[in-house]
This record gives C-alpha cells, sequence and structure tokens, in this order.
C-alpha cells in the first residue's frame, strides 16, 4: 500500500456553526428564541462574530479555527467568520478541504453549544432548551451530513439536564440513523452526577438499545488538571490526560457491570498512553482486587477495556508503534481538522509518517485508517462511493483550484 | 546474561521507621519532644503501634508493609510491628531480606514523616521540627545507611517550611555524603508555592551546588487526582499519573530556565508512559511555542527531559520494550520493598521477564539495573563489594536460612 491508496476517516474534527444553522429547523413560535450570531466590532476596530443565546455570548476562538494557518499565527483571541477558512463552517466547502486533504468522512464535533450542549442546558426555560438542541441535532444530522452523503458521520447532542429526555433523543435521533452522541468525560465536573451514578441509566440503557456509541471528547468536563501557576503549555501536554482519567475512570465503575454493553469512544485522547494504562489496570486487578472486590469474570481488564473503548489519534508515533499491545481493532485515526493539531492539507503526509518504514500490513493500515471508525461508528460509506473513489489518490483528484 | 548474573540497585523502597530511631540523634535537652513510638490496644482487642509527635498520631498501615505476603492479605488497617516482617523496621533484618531477594543496594523512603517530611513542618515550635528532621537525617545516613556500607543510598527529608534551612540541610547532608533529598512533586498543594516560585530558589541553588538530586515520590503532594465517586481502583490506577503531571509542570517551568541544572527522580512514576509523554511534548512545543513563548534553544523538550528527569519502574513491560524511545540511560529499576507491588521475594524472576524473549543487550540490562541509578543517585558500591560478589546469585547464596 502506498499513501495515496489510504482510505481516510477522520474519527474528530469539529465545526464553527455557521450563522444560518438555525433557521428552517426551529418551530416558529420559538424562533425568536434561537441563538443568533451577531457580528460585533471591537474597541480595536476589528469585527468579530459571536453567537448570542439569551444572556450568553460566545465568541469563536482562533485557536479553534486555524486549519491551513502555520503555526506562527495561532492565538486565543476571537475571531470572524471572514477570519477562518470558509471550510470550518460551510458543508461544501468542509468536503473540498477533506478532498484537498485526501479524507474520505468525518465525525464533526460541536463549538459554541460545547462538547455535550451544556449551553442548552442552562436555558432558562428547558422547554426552549430542549427545542434548540433538537434542531442543532436536526440540522447536524439533516443538513450538515444530509447534505453530503457518505461524507459525514452524524453525531448528536444529549439534553444533559434530563436523562428520560437524553434516553428519547437517542431514540429519536437512532431514528434518523445517528448511531454516536456527546457526552462528558466526567459529567460530575459540570455539576451533574458522575459517570457511575445510576442516575444516568436511561440514558445508558437507550444507548445500548440503539447501538449508540457514546463519545467522550477532551474537555467536555470542562475542566483542565489542575496545577496551581503551571504553565500554558503544561495544561496543553496534560489534556489527553483527561482522556486517562475517564477510561481509569469508567473501567472500574459500576455502571459498566449494570451495563456491560456499553461503548465509549475517547475522542482525542491519543493512544501512546494505552500500553501502559492497559498493563497497569491489569496489575491493579492482580494485586488488588481482594481488598476492592473488583470482578471481571474470566477477563483481564484490559480485554474489557478493549470491548468497550475506542481509541484515536493525530500524531502518535509511540502508539502505532505498540499497536500490538493496545489492540489493532481500538485505535482510529483522527484530522482534527480545523483546530491547532490537525495537519491539514498534508495529514496523509502526517500520517504515513507512521506507517513509513516499520513492519506493518495492509490490513493493520486499513482498521486504522477507516475500518475501525466505520464499525466502532456505525457507517457505511462504501454504500455511497466505491472503495476505488474513496482513497487519497481518488478524493484529491477531484480538486480543481 | 542469565537472571542470576544482574546486579540489583532498587531506588525506591521504604521504611518502617524502628521504634528506637531518635535514641542518641536528638540533644539532651530535646529529648522528650522527639516522636514516639506507641504501642496501643483497638477496641477489637488488636494492639497496634502508632508514631506520637506533639498532637500527631500516625499509625502504620498495613498496605504500606505487605512484603511476603500473598494480595489476598492487603487491607488498609493500621498494624502493629509484631504484624510486619522485621526487615520492614530493622535494618540488619533488611539487609537479610535484600539478599534473599538478590538487590544489592536500595534507596528508602520515610513512612511516618511523610514524604517531604511534612510532619516536622507542623511542629508547634518549628525549631523543634528541624531538630527531629535533622535528627532523623542523622539517624537514615548514619545508623540505617551507614551500618551497611555500600548496600543504602541515602536520602534526606527537607525543612520544607524555610527555603533557606532547605539549603543549609542540603549543604549539611551533602558534607555527610547524602546526595539525594526528597521534595513533593506538587508542593502547592500542600500549602506552599508553586514548583515555579522562586520561593525554592535557595533550595534549587544548595542542589546544584551540591549535586544533589530531588526526588519527587508519587503522592508526595499528598493529593490524589480527584474524580467524584471514583471506586477506589480507579485512584490506584491513576497515581503514576502524578508523576507524568509533575514531569509536564517541570518541564515547561521557569525554574528549569533559571536552574538548568536541576536533576529530578520521578520515583514509583513508572516509565511505560514515557514513549507518548515525550513525544507529546516535542509536538506542543513544535505548534505552540510561538504563543506560548516557551525556548529550549537548538534542543526539542524532550532531550531536556532526558536531561532533567531518572524514571523507575517496577513492573512496565511496554516501557522496557519501549526503551529506546525514552532514553536507555534514564531508566532505573525499584522493588519498592515492603509496599503493595513489590514482588518481594522473587523481584530478580519478575524483573526478569521484561527482559527475557525481547532482543536486549547486557549493556541495556545493566543500565536499567544499577548503572543508571549508581549515576543519577551518585553511589558507588563496587568501592565496598567487588561485582562478582554483588549479584543476584551471590547475594542469595549468602541467605543461610
Amino acid at each position: 500500500m502506498r499513501m495515496e491508496d489510504m482510505i481516510l476517516i477522520s474519527v474528530d474534527d469539529h465545526i464553527v456553526e455557521p450563522p444560518n444553522m438555525f433557521d428552517g429547523h426551529v418551530p416558529d413560535k420559538y424562533k425568536d428564541l434561537a441563538p443568533k450570531s451577531v457580528r460585533k466590532e471591537q474597541p480595536d476596530g476589528s469585527v468579530i462574530d459571536v453567537w448570542v443565546y439569551e444572556d450568553s455570548e460566545i465568541p469563536n476562538i482562533g485557536l479553534n479555527a486555524v486549519a491551513g494557518r502555520p503555526p506562527e499565527e495561532y492565538n486565543f483571541n476571537p475571531t470572524a467568520y471572514t477570519d477562518c477558512r470558509p471550510g470550518t463552517y460551510d458543508v461544501a466547502e468542509r468536503v473540498k478541504d477533506m478532498d484537498r486533504n485526501g479524507v474520505l468522512a468525518s465525525v464533526c464535533f460541536p463549538s459554541f453549544p460545547q462538547f455535550c450542549g451544556q449551553l442548552f442546558s442552562r436555558s432558562q426555560d428547558l422547554d426552549v432548551g430542549y427545542v434548540m438542541l433538537q434542531a442543532y441535532n436536526d440540522w447536524h444530522i439533516d443538513t450538515w451530513c444530509g447534505s453530503q452523503p457518505g461524507r459525514f458521520i452524524p453525531l448528536s447532542l444529549p439534553p444533559i439536564w434530563d436523562p428520560e429526555l437524553m434516553a428519547k433523543e437517542v431514540r429519536r435521533v437512532a431514528a434518523k440513523g445517528c448511531y454516536n452522541v456527546t457526552f462528558s468525560e466526567d459529567p460530575s465536573k459540570l455539576g451533574w452526577p458522575s459517570l457511575h451514578s445510576e442516575h444516568w441509566d436511561p440514558f445508558y440503557k437507550a444507548c445500548i438499545d440503539e447501538g449508540m456509541q457514546i463519545c467522550l471528547h477532551i474537555g467536555s468536563s470542562s475542566t483542565m488538571i489542575e496545577l496551581n501557576d503551571a504553565p500554558i503549555d503544561t495544561m496543553i501536554t496534560l489534556t489527553p490526560m483527561n482522556s486517562f482519567q475517564a477510561a481509569a475512570n469508567l473501567i472500574w465503575s459500576p455502571t459498566l457491570k449494570r451495563f456491560p454493553d456499553l461503548k465509549f469512544a475517547l475522542s482525542e485522547g491519543g493512544i501512546g498512553w494505552l500500553p501502559y494504562f492497559l498493563e497497569r489496570i491489569d496489575y491493579v486487578y492482580e494485586r488488588h482486587r481482594f481488598w476492592t472486590g473488583q470482578q471481571f469474570g474470566d477477563m483481564l481488564p484490559s480485554a474489557k477495556a478493549r470491548e468497550v473503548f475506542s481509541f484515536c489519534f493525530i500524531d502518535d508515533k509511540a502508539g502505532v508503534l505498540e499497536r500490538d499491545l493496545i489492540g489493532i481493532d481500538n485505535i482510529s485515526w483522527e484530522c482534527d481538522y480545523p483546530h491547532s493539531y490537525s495537519s491539514w492539507s498534508t495529514s496523509p503526509e502526517a500520517l504515513w509518517k507512521h506507517f513509513d518504514g516499520i513492519k506493518i500490513s495492509d490490513e493493520e493500515i486499513n482498521k486504522i485508517t477507516h475500518l475501525n471508525a466505520m464499525n466502532r461508528f456505525h457507517f457505511d460509506p462504501f454504500a455511497i462511493r466505491p472503495r476505488e473513489e474513496s482513497t487519497v489518490a481518488a478524493l484529491r483528484s477531484r480538486v480543481t483550484d
């Protein structure tokens, strides 16, 4: 296999929501209450775009839409749509950017409503919040994904303030063909009960009934690992440790004893720490289960972890080298477009560096680049487009400008 | 090389302090104020031993002295000396236990005063606290280590409440041949300024002047990673992440810019996470340094990390497999006697499983088992005992009972 022959599905990208996204998705009587995109002049004369919802005003942060810019230009400043590549917010342009980058399909996480739709949970009237959240999901599934068949894997937001409503929404979007839902790596940090609580059981049950994978994106607890006075680089270095923590929290959780068939994706969590993590949980189990009371039957915790979790990476050579220790069926690739870790528009080249010069089979590469994603995220792009038209080379050849 | 030919230096073991340890080390006028070992009857009729210092009463926790017991018997209950192997508190017996385990030499961390001597920082009269801390260090260096030449690497406690005093104590113990000092992986969690603060500069400067390595043991911030409602297994799984955090905190710290020659040991931190960590800090640097302002000159952060840190492991197959990505000069072995992770009295067998069946040179094994420890911890056991009498086989052959 050559780099050009890879078929790439990215299991973690991001949408900068376009200004007109709520048009046509909100019933007339709620129209005036929908979040609005507002253009604002800054004290320094520059112009930014913000989302306004009730009393909240949410800017788009520059670092979240840097695709195509050199690292020298990264910063945390708010931006206007006109500062960003159209591919960040316009789905037709997004597909062109995916073609340029040889990427067949993509899972897109939300931006302004936060990773698990927390914005809507803060609605003054939660009935209105639910209307807007449903509108978001409908727009995401029908417009963003629906307008580009075979190019996007739908991902829904949960009405996190009410587990019964979460279950209802899981069933509603599943009926529309969406089999992935975002949730929080630690909802207790958001003021809700922890991942272990029976509070969430209606949601967990619906996910199992509908074959819904739960995606826990780093940052979805709205907290960073806290170290006093730490340089910002420390915080950036530690973000994937949120996934380490979430995995450590879930694998021992009574939740997995009540719902052993739950499936979680640890989005943007990296993979290089997994050989250590998987060895560590077995070691803890062997040494401590007698007094902690853990039970995995005939299994080791590492084997259970491979059943439960799917992992992904952007740039992670150690993880790819150690794939046998992780489990080849558990590793997917992500692009992270348009965030600062994305190597767009040279992702195939960046990814190929992981495979080039090591002993790795075509089957392994295919699992990492797309087969595992298809399996875990319940998605079949080849129903729409044949394999031979889905490769890096085929997609890049479609780009005319 | 065969298992029996290894020469083992453990860079992380633990002392259960013996009841008479302060005898002869505290000036007469302070004698009555020294911590005392007190035997107590429990409501259930069992007997335990506790240390009493001023208003504090510190039990010895069973889990901290389980050497020789099967995992089925581990628990968190307080214990009596008579419940523990004599090797936990009696240095002559300790050496016999080391012989049984084929271990040549050992770094011993404190128990009842806590990892960085926090107990003494809570003294009602800090002058008394300093007297007791010095007595502890003198006992450790002169009695524990001094009575068994070539078998123990001295490690001192710092009077953490006063950086000038810390510097003075560093210079005092260095003059006695002690070149390692414990400190906290995050002193801000103990109520002191963070690792980054200039507050500690007198201490850091003295460490550099005296060639003193600073040992940051997991748990030395007296905090666990906090996850609400998490099963205890989660907390156990996450403890080595304290070292990940400490390394991430230090590598970017202004402290290392002020004192680039500081050396830290990440004690009981494990190594399997390092390929990921080292790759991650370089990636963060390449992507974010332009706005975060980090500077490493011609170096990458990973190269600086290999200069600054020494790492160690108990049981960590992924880390040993990936030693080229970590740096063979940065990895040492630890026994963790008498804690629950120790595989005493079969540590050579447990360690050899890491090397058996993989392609690893004798030089690499020697670096991991003792050469790196000798270098980083400033210790030469071969001045006392020739190499051929220092192997696993030679030490085990000394055991008569």
